[in-house]
């Protein structure tokens, strides 16, 4: 555990104050069953946890507002939650405090198809909300790839992005308006159904991305887009990593293709999750897949894509190219996509799933000092992700042969490396996971002084006593 | 002229600090030729005009920050500048002080083809820009109708829209990064060439739209798209304004096209353009019109969505659907579109060129409220625009039967009512061209005032002696 906990004690008599704000059923003490979740994300690392002294559970906006204004009165942190399915830290209380969460505000409040916009609650499963909208031939486009299990408010809160985001942008992208609650228990809108909206500065892009720490989300007006009819998928083995990225800008610029997706794995995830699949691909040639997808309302020019893809893919020395005949032949590519952060997890559980971001053409090369680090560290750093907006996902992982004290007494010092090389290439720390509490000492490394005392004078403006999110994003001065 | 201005006199020696920064012919004193130029944009009404003290005229980065130490320690006002064809007074001086011209800082420094992305300075001609990017077969896909003598710089300020952004989004969601000099001279870079960044606040969109009063752009990094091969035009002609914008949801969802634009004119404005070209369009029985287009980079997509739009228009309806069959058909018909603020200038030099944005549905609604104020008020309020986000330029226009003084008593009342009825279903009062100091005043009537506080929280922590751009955006407290 890190030493990061003030003391705040809530008293019974501020227990009882939230309990008739939300109901003495909404409030959560130790005792309560399943609390330790909430102490937790989907960091791997348990150092990373930290439990809250309660948790409360509002169902109304008006619920929220009240109990910050007893938390901004009392100085009692308040971390708010989603889904917990994060990969950061955001939504874990590390100075203990108040774990508020959402869950119970999870409504579908409007599906608007006049204005092409939907208007619901933070705690709404994306998976489901995407079920929702399929009748209507729209959907969400900025949702990531977590969207089982992750909500729509954590989406908003860290701008998910996902395997899509080349052609369809991220999170952020399709939020035309929030309703938030201020650390002082203000209420207010900022933009709408419109679509169009400079009144002002920009505190809807500010607020999306800011992982709880400026104001609490409860209420998101989504963008809708027509829902895609056709998409075809394509795998591609190549027996170099630079060779499989140079098809990225050959098929946006000579292709004039803006594809849906183009996954990339380098060899230990590309070997490691065909071994667990028992996959018959000629993966053994190869050091690196690449999975490409187009999609589209139009059933000929998808097919036209898929022909262009296909035809730039196998322009680079492939092993082989590979176009998904069937829907099922599809799903067999993106399970071997999908399968790489179980696949190497048998290598050991003692890892770190990175988030870096480098600009497309810089791919190789760092993939290059990704692996030069694993030499020098002596331990894997397997490497997947967005390949056509440069997000990958280097994960360095335990080496059995090593201890665990080893490991997590080299593990920072291996990450100031992958991030120093990482900012050398023009790239930064996350592309769609967030920093929470996990990179925050880092940001130094990727970002000017001026710009982190440009962020820190925001959050002091805004939440001057810091009770909300604390201990987030910003390195602890 | 408003009652804006404090006085800040800029004393002999500070002049010479100016000169010994940038040089002595880069400050131009109020003896130089062309110096009025600098006390306006393209706002018609002269009230909204000021003078600076000096206008300063930097080529580096460095000469930027040197001059904004000086202005915030002897606390001159500075506002910087593009090309001056804002439409809100964003560039104008009101506090005097100095104007920061940025139009010698106009190199486009890299075109980068392996990452897709440019770097400009802010003193590009945005179509210069676009010239240059052609032979690349890539494009700024953000750019506004403005583009023959906007700048990069003023685009990225006020995020400017256009007539593309149902498709392409507007300015700020192709800035990948910018270079800024904050109030105290510090710089720094914030966002890069990488597509994905969630690291840390979001100042890149918080700065973008921010209209010069957070920080001076002195660099830009934009994402760049394949540059369209193919696009269709088509004119519809409608009876009733409320027919016309059915068209576009039918449009978006049963034909599941994101048309490219879909531009707006109601009866006063296609009237008198179509007058003013001796267009011999059947406009004579139509209240409305839409320019529908749709592009794309392969010519059978882009066809068979040329005939969805065509069946689509001609199910409201029209009194005539036509497909541009050549360019220079396509030509025509954008003529009319664009010829809408001169036609309409015809009607009285006094006027005021809204920007009001609602959510689509609500513009048949919108119309009929505008109609009604220009009843009430008698006064002409024609209304074109981008009817696919809408975003409408409502035009109030002076009556010529009434006086120039009760045209300039009567305005603030009728634009009053014009926003309050925007607000009043869902809209805010600038979509594209900004706030500025000529709707400042009338933020309150959009906007909660817990919002308005978050945004002053942010310009006072970000420049506490309220030096860089003074009275933009903000209402005067």
């Amino acid at each position: 555990m890190q030493s990061y906990q003030k003391k705040h004690r809530i008293s019974d008599e501020t227990r009882r104050r939230l309990e008739e704000i939300v109901g003495a059923s909404a409030v959560l003490t130790s005792e309560a069953k399943k609390f330790e979740r909430y102490g937790k994300d989907q960091v791997a690392d348990p150092k990373y946890a930290h439990m809250p002294d309660l948790v409360v559970l509002p169902r109304t906006t008006d619920e929220v507002a009240a109990v910050m204004k007893v938390a901004n009165q009392e100085r009692i942190p308040v971390t708010p939650r989603g889904a917990g399915s994060g990969l950061s830290g955001g939504a874990v209380p590390i100075e203990g405090g108040i774990c508020l969460s959402l869950e119970r505000m999870n409504s579908i409040i409007e599906i608007d198809t006049d204005n092409l916009v939907a208007v619901v609650e933070p705690g709404v499963i994306t998976h489901e909300f995407d079920t929702a909208l399929a009748p209507y031939g729209l959907f969400f486009a900025g949702y990531p790839m977590s969207e089982e299990f992750c909500s729509i408010g954590g989406n908003v809160a860290e701008n998910a992005g996902g395997g899509r985001a080349i052609k369809y942008g991220v999170t952020g992208n399709y939020v035309l308006g929030l309703e938030v609650v201020t650390p002082q228990g203000e209420v207010f809108q900022v933009g709408g159904k419109r679509l169009k909206d400079v009144t002002g500065y920009d505190l809807r892009h500010l607020l999306v991305g800011s992982e709880g720490t400026l104001a609490i989300i409860t209420k998101v007006i989504i963008r809708l887009m027509p829902r895609p009819t056709h998409r075809v998928s394509l795998v591609a083995l190549y027996r170099s990593v630079s060779e499989a990225i140079a098809v990225i800008p050959a098929i946006m610029i000579k292709g004039r293709v803006t594809p849906t997706s183009v996954e990339f794995m380098d060899r230990i995830c590309l070997h490691e999750s065909c071994k667990m699949l028992k996959e018959t691909l000629p993966y053994q040639q190869a050091d690196a897949m690449l999975l490409l997808e187009a999609d589209g309302n139009d059933e000929a020019s998808v097919a036209r894509d898929a022909v262009k893809l296909e035809q730039i893919a196998g322009e680079y020395n492939p092993v082989t190219v590979l176009r998904a005949e069937t829907p099922e032949e599809s799903e067999r590519f993106w399970k071997i996509r999908k399968q790489v952060p179980w696949a190497i997890r048998n290598l050991s559980a003692d890892q770190s799933l990175e988030d870096i971001s480098v600009p497309v053409a810089a791919i190789p090369d760092m993939v290059e000092a990704l692996y030069a680090l694993g030499r020098k560290y002596d331990t894997p750093i397997p490497c997947f992700g967005h390949a056509a907006d440069g997000n990958l996902h280097a994960t360095p992982i335990r080496n059995p042969e090593h201890s665990a004290e080893h490991w997590q007494d080299m593990l920072p010092k291996l990450l100031a490396e992958i991030y120093r090389e990482t900012a050398h290439r023009g790239g930064t720390i996350s592309g769609e996971h967030g920093i929470g509490h996990k990179r925050n000492a880092y940001l130094p490394l990727v970002m000017e002084a001026a710009q982190i005392e440009t962020m820190r004078r925001i959050k002091q403006a805004l939440d001057p006593n810091d009770i909300l999110t604390p201990g987030k994003i910003l390195p602890v001065a």
